[in-house]
């Protein structure tokens, strides 16, 4: 075992040992925690910005995007948010404790099925120093201690923030590592981390797919994917134009780099030549790339749009390019989505209720949406408070990662001595 | 790819063309497959204990244990009940289309929560007849298509049982692969089905470790362990010995060879004197094999106690055997149930109110108990109908795998145009 791999096990070992303690906190315990995390956010907002500034001047962050770069940076009214999004968690119900069903059997044993904390988890995500302070504050609230491991491009922010973090815990009397940052060691330590059963409870990669399979080569800990969002807007026969250009608009260019964004334009073969001109010139100001097939360069109205290679149907860009085809109908639409996309967000416009349902039915996503942007998938844009993530998969929770999607539960039965027959 | 890896993707991709249909039929139809399955049953009963006396006299039984054939062996009673338990299903809700929750969000979005079947659901399980009309039955309700992949043991039981579910399905007008029954080609298939990314949407292994292990090395599909079961009884300080007593033999020796039975009894030092010579006598005389920690042996009054060796701890025996130990308090038997526990069902006997509140909420497992049997963990005895299982993880489903665990959910959006700012 190499350091940086015992350091990861000690820092698992470190949560797990916390994780008990936290599990049994009241509400009030927790919440002291959290409004002494937003305090010291505010409190330290210019160490957190130096730590910040370090990173984006670091010669490693030269070889980043403009939109990681952005990703990246933090302002004093980005750390001004965090905080009243540690706030807004405060806020939110406590889900540990509640009791889900309950009801007394024919053996006259009195059941409840009783929500708890997973007990530890663990998230690996990108540079984005805000994702450190929305999981902390999450898995605090839901009784669990937490592992961040954080990009190495955001080492020093997110060492910052963690110590605000952990000082909150403290002020609250909850053990420090509740929340423990861990980092270095690279595939290794991810390998060593996805493997320690029976102490992470779950673990969470935030990010593309080259992480989720690397991950499923190796983990043996139950992992819960927050992966790609390759998200399609379906402009059905039946559709307003207007308003499928300004969803399929907003869809692509509002945040091009965010999961929830949408990849791939559909629009049916009856109303190509009505929508696509003038829906791809408005893309194309936007400094849309476009790719399509031939039936999408037939109608292109004169916008550049370049022939579509096989991969595109298949791409989430996570930036200003979109593919664009053309489908029969209907069926031809729902095959697409359910061949292509990776079952996160899909839309249909149409002003006709029947094929409104049916592609609501027959899409298999974690959000179907009819006549409105894939960008509402969020934690918060649902009411469930903050997010985690968004789960691709199906198992457990699908869609946004909220409060009582980081908890489990068991059955507490009480009897006076019932034995089975 | 051997002619067996090329029939279970066959028969995975069989099933996946099934399950859109599946997915989509009422209520009324699937009831309809149900009732002529339960009618099936009684009218080829012949044909399936024929069957099963093939199995029985085939020279692989001669191997079997006792309880294993047993397990193996069907009788016109036993059909009749698995009949009787079919149309048990039958009568339950549908799951399918359930609106889990509704709201309209601040952007005037409509949002609900729907209940959908999961899509393919394959499972790996022992020689146990009944589970093959189990499971089948509790899949076509939950609108999912169901891959069996039974024991080879009962080839030719399973083969007739399964004639007759698809037989139901053709008479209801549905797919008939929504059921389809698999064998052969060993771990090198089972490896097969575990890495059918996209096809299927969960498996589930019933039986020991031995198969959980060997699919956690391989699966990349989501796997839902329907594994052991290291129950513990623990007679604490405050307890009722008489119940104490009956609880841990009905545990023990109603039915041994499920995993909802108990493997080790635990006794407060406070009362080990008083409560384990009777207890140990009647476990004896039951014909439990005994093996214990020397404060156990000092206590046996004349009872055969072996010395437990450390495996004994953390073995599902799944026989008449018991392992027994003296614990110094609460915290001690709450540490020794966390650590040598699968997470299944745990008891605690005791008179003391609080101390049974920290027995259930310090365990972590699926369900605890406070003065009952262990013996209760079931989808029946929970009002759930019947099971496919009874999960140890704490993903999605724990405790008895019903009709709801074999779903997952779709938030289906419905705006007016909505875009995101």
């Amino acid at each position: 075992m190499d350091a940086t791999l015992s350091d990861i096990v000690a820092d698992c070992a470190a949560a797990k040992s916390a994780a008990t303690t936290l599990a049994a906190a009241s509400t009030e315990t927790k919440n002291r925690a959290l409004g002494a995390i937003a305090s010291g956010l505010t409190g330290n907002v210019d160490t957190i910005l130096a730590a910040n500034a370090e990173d984006l001047t670091d010669e490693r962050a030269r070889g980043l995007s403009e939109a990681l770069v952005d990703r990246l940076t933090l302002t004093a009214e980005r750390v001004e948010a965090m905080a009243a999004g540690v706030k807004e968690v405060e806020s939110l119900d406590d889900p540990v404790g509640e009791v889900m069903e309950a009801r007394t059997l024919d053996s006259g044993l009195d059941l409840k099925k009783v929500r708890v904390p997973l007990g530890v988890i663990a998230v690996v995500y990108e540079a984005r120093p805000n994702v450190t302070i929305d999981c902390a504050v999450l898995t605090i609230k839901s009784g669990n201690a937490i592992l961040l491991r954080g990009s190495s491009y955001a080492e020093r922010t997110n060492g910052a923030l963690a110590a605000v973090v952990r000082d909150g815990l403290a002020e609250a009397g909850l053990p420090v590592d509740s929340v423990v940052l861990s980092a270095g060691g690279g595939r290794d330590a991810l390998a060593g981390l996805a493997t320690q059963e029976g102490v992470v409870d779950l673990l969470i990669p935030r990010g593309g797919e080259g992480l989720k399979n690397a991950l499923k080569e190796v983990a043996t800990v139950p992992v819960m994917y927050a992966a790609s969002g390759n998200c399609h807007i379906y402009v059905h026969a039946d559709a307003d134009l207007e308003m499928g250009r300004a969803i399929a608009f907003n869809a692509k260019v509002s945040r091009p780099g965010v999961c929830n964004s949408a990849e791939t334009l559909l629009v049916d073969s009856q109303v190509a030549a009505a929508f696509l001109p003038l829906a791809l010139k408005q893309l194309a100001e936007a400094g849309v790339e476009l790719v399509g097939d031939d039936r999408v360069r037939e109608n292109d109205g004169g916008t550049e749009v370049r022939l579509a290679v096989h991969d595109d149907w298949d791409t989430e860009f996570l930036d200003l390019k979109l593919a664009v085809a053309v489908v029969d109908d209907l069926d031809a639409a729902v095959e697409h989505v359910n061949r292509h996309g990776s079952g996160h967000s899909e839309a249909i416009v149409t002003g006709n209720t029947q094929a409104a349902d049916i592609f609501a039915e027959k899409v298999d996503a974690a959000a179907v949406y009819v006549n409105a942007s894939t960008r509402f998938t969020d934690g918060f844009e649902y009411g469930m408070g903050a997010e985690i993530g968004n789960s691709t998969q199906k198992l457990h929770a699908r869609g946004p990662i909220g409060l009582r999607e980081l908890t489990t539960f068991k059955y507490v039965v009480r009897g006076d001595g019932q034995v089975r027959d």
